[in-house]
């Protein structure tokens, strides 16, 4: 039924460390509905893996919604669950192969090796699946319908407990030769550096994701620099989250400031190195740690200007915050799913 | 009289910070004729730039030979000087804008700023100019005649005096959206590292690169650990040039070995820093490190099958040294002359 002109409504799906945050979409990018469940700390229940049975249910949730959304605003019910069913994009964090199955995930190691497709292809009400990394999900999202609409070149990077990201080059989407592209997370900026959880030593999202802010925060905590922040979490070191980095910032505390534009100069260094590859016109960041805003974003925005190579040479790029916030990746997830399969997105040149 | 159907002669030339190299090449990739010149140590002479001055030494001599082939191979004059005359491709190193000016050139610092589109379109017998990235014009020639025909993602990487970097995604070229993509070199790979010519420091250029291996090798000459290295530089410490190391390494010296070591580690960091970032089906290396050749490369390989991130769960990637050597720059240069416009390239999908 739905083989030949737009989808009314998709789905999608982000899988992340800690929750699993899913939206129903309609065709021009409206979101009908919201769900989201915490991602299981478990591996494989009695029926399905339990990170499968989770998005089972966000699926079903926002099945019900959209459904009756569908029926009302395109009058009829040929985009329900009897009747073709509600194309499913999942993004999931990590290395995706193009059939679907998550190869490698440092930042959610229980899901590992775990066939996504397979697995959601068998949902009720499901007609189709495409599985695709993460942060390239946001990337799609924000480049349909965000900060990087209409872009040839276009650079997204997640900051979170890691880091992920997506490319769009000269006009389509980068899955590069096995599906593995955008893995920026994993530039090595400090040999023998911080431990990483890939395995390797200083990986950039050692430094400048969430993770990094907690190491930046401990060290400043061992400095005696952050005893505002201290405070904030009730003088319980142990306690200090970063949020209350952020808070504290936010109200004005100089040592929190500190540390966030040391945060902002790690952030910085990678994307000038995603610069100096890719010269994407935009660059937009998106990820837990963007919730801090311009606290995080103007620190970064000045190390940038000192860092690119031919800084003073070259035209600026333009970094920006992800326009659809925390739901970029399922919005990303759901465009994806208008297609057949993600292959289409990349060679049809429709994005 | 070119504008139609294949051009059966271009000429391209790579312009490096010792030498310019040209070649003629017929329509099915044959070189008809090689010519070089020393770069220039002086900028603005009487009349032109010193650069353009020598590369329109070095056209002039290719023409001619190219005239007498293609007369003699297709028969008459149609693409001599006098009638529509040779499509020129111009590689040059650093930060090329779209309009063919050389903004920023850390390793040919005495060429900034000169518009070599422009210089170039004046010459004799030139029916139209294409300038742009020498790596870029090196990864062009070995995609469309060396080591990454026929591939959809690809990374040159050229390892001379610093980095270039030439990039093919999702079968096309990559320029980025001003022109500057592809600027590997400065990838930023170890915080407050090395100086760099670019201004920066630390970059993959200062490690990986000839300047990185006579820095590999003052630090054993100063250990000690180079004596035989010494010894073919007649005992002379200041007179030791990178290829002494790599003879020495090859005739076994065993501290000669440990410095490639330690260089091929250097070159895989970044290499599975954009092999993170870009997946590519293959990674062509290039450039004058490269005629060190298996002591160059095995190493490397070694090293990266340790590095890339999920290492044991990701099919490996192809490693391979240019299939045309030393000319694959000047090569790519004349491949891209056949478009009116390097931007057709792009967006053609011809190559």
């Amino acid at each position: 039924m739905n083989g030949g002109g737009p989808v009314p409504v998709t789905i999608g799906v982000d899988v992340g460390g800690t929750k699993v945050l899913g939206v129903a979409l309609d065709h021009e990018g409206k979101v009908l509905g919201e769900a989201r469940a915490p991602t299981p700390a478990g591996g494989h229940g009695p029926g399905m893996h339990a990170v499968l049975a989770t998005i089972a249910d966000v699926v079903d949730r926002l099945a019900a919604t959209a459904e009756l959304t569908a029926a009302g605003s395109a009058g009829g019910v040929d985009n329900a669950g009897g009747h073709g069913g509600f194309p499913l994009g999942a993004g999931v964090p990590g290395l995706v192969d193009s059939e679907g199955r998550l190869l490698f995930a440092p930042n959610l190691p229980r899901a590992e090796g775990v066939d996504f497709a397979g697995g959601l292809a068998g949902l009720g009400g499901v007609s189709r699946v495409v599985v695709d990394n993460d942060a390239t999900c946001a990337m799609v999202g924000e480049w349909r319908y965000g900060s990087a609409a209409g872009v040839a070149n276009a650079v997204m990077v997640t900051l979170g407990t890691g880091i992920g990201g997506g490319l769009v080059v000269n006009g389509k989407v980068v899955h590069g030769a096995k599906g593995f592209a955008g893995e920026v997370g994993h530039m090595v900026i400090f040999p023998d550096g911080r431990a990483c959880s890939c395995g390797q030593r200083g990986c950039w999202e050692c430094y400048a994701s969430g993770t990094g802010l907690g190491r930046l925060a401990e060290e400043a905590l061992d400095g005696g620099r952050l005893d505002g922040v201290l405070a904030l979490a009730g003088g319980v070191r142990s306690a200090v989250r970063p949020e209350h980095v952020t808070q504290a910032a936010a109200e004005g505390d100089r040592g929190a400031l500190e540390v966030l534009d040391e945060l902002g100069w790690w952030i910085a260094l990678g994307l000038s190195n995603l610069i100096a590859v890719l010269d994407p016109e935009v660059v937009v960041l998106g990820g837990g740690l963007m919730q801090a805003g311009d606290l995080v974003l103007a620190p970064t925005r000045r190390s940038l200007a000192r860092l690119l190579e031919g800084g003073q040479r070259r035209p600026g790029v333009g970094l920006l915050p992800a326009a659809l916030g925390e739901l970029a990746g399922a919005v990303g997830a759901a465009v994806l799913a208008r297609g057949t399969t993600r292959d289409m997105v990349v060679q049809g040149g429709a994005y």
